[in-house]
């Protein structure tokens, strides 16, 4: 087996996500994963460095991504604009097709303690967004609020993204959420 | 030393917030907490099941009032007028000081198996939450968006209620943090 494997990754992430879900999170070893994609152990040590890393290894990512897109958004942008314009774009990181990402899903839902990382994990990055809302100017509370909403209807428009059947990309469901957002929050008071 | 302790269970939550901002909540022990409070640790087990249970054993009781609080809402209230209600209610579950949550929040803060748990705490609150507005009538995704602000609400204005040092009540932070909310998320498009 040559060292070089074309597509690796994505092959082990596809592996592991199916013995997780056939066999559970705490069963799935690393050599049965890296058996199911044909390759080595070894190799998907090289990957990942452990199981857990195969469903939140994006999380730093996502939030480098994040916290880039509200620092560069435009100053006439307000806090809430500068967080969808960057939860919106973040749909470019999503290389894996919507099944692959409903199947992480299910098998989050399914162990207590990765239901917990994605908890802290989202936690993480709604502090990161605050953080870089606060830097070009929004003041407490209102840079909080503004991240939590931003991170809730990415979590919303996530879930129904990949539990949606039809052909709507991910920018669709974030303003379609952020709508439902604002008629569930903002009163017609005029 | 009588079985009965007058408000045993007051000062042994007093006492282990104290230990464990001194000592870190990994080193302060039940029995170390008891002798502060001028207690035996036998009667310390009376009233907590472990050292965690201090800090979190309002949870579901909480977890229970604002679900009791939704689903008495009149019909004519809207989902976030049920949940607003609900949690702006709640503030009669804070039965010790705003020093008392202050010290409670640094504890937790400091701690990362603490934090997860608090992490944990508000999402079973938001689906409790969400599960009753559907009960009542909300379809998805506006029962998950309206109990998810309104959690936020709910945190937000509990970090500037504790963090207060004037006289204002849990239910005016409510209020302004959800005005500082709809100022965030709503356009005045009129």
């Amino acid at each position: 087996m040559s060292r070089w494997q074309p597509n690796a990754q994505g092959r082990l992430a596809q592996a592991a996500l199916e013995l997780y879900s056939e066999q559970g999170f705490d069963v799935a070893s690393a050599a049965s994963i890296a058996a199911r994609a044909g390759l080595t152990e070894r190799t998907f040590f090289r990957h990942f460095a452990d199981k857990r890393e195969v469903l939140f290894g994006g999380a730093d990512e996502l939030r480098d991504f994040l916290a880039h897109k509200v620092a560069e958004a435009p100053a006439s942008a307000d806090a809430l604009d500068a967080v969808v314009g960057a939860i919106t774009a973040a749909g470019v990181l999503f290389r894996q097709d919507r099944d692959y990402y409903r199947q992480r899903q299910h098998v989050i839902y399914a162990n207590a303690a990765l239901k917990e990382r994605e908890l802290a994990k989202f936690a993480t990055l709604s502090a990161t967004l605050a953080s870089r809302l606060r830097c070009r100017g929004t003041a407490d509370p209102g840079a909080t609020l503004a991240a939590e909403a931003g991170i809730t209807v990415f979590r919303v428009a996530f879930e129904r993204w990949t539990g949606d059947t039809g052909r709507g990309d991910f920018a669709e469901f974030i303003q379609s959420t952020l709508d439902e957002l604002r008629s569930v929050i903002c009163r017609s008071a005029c």
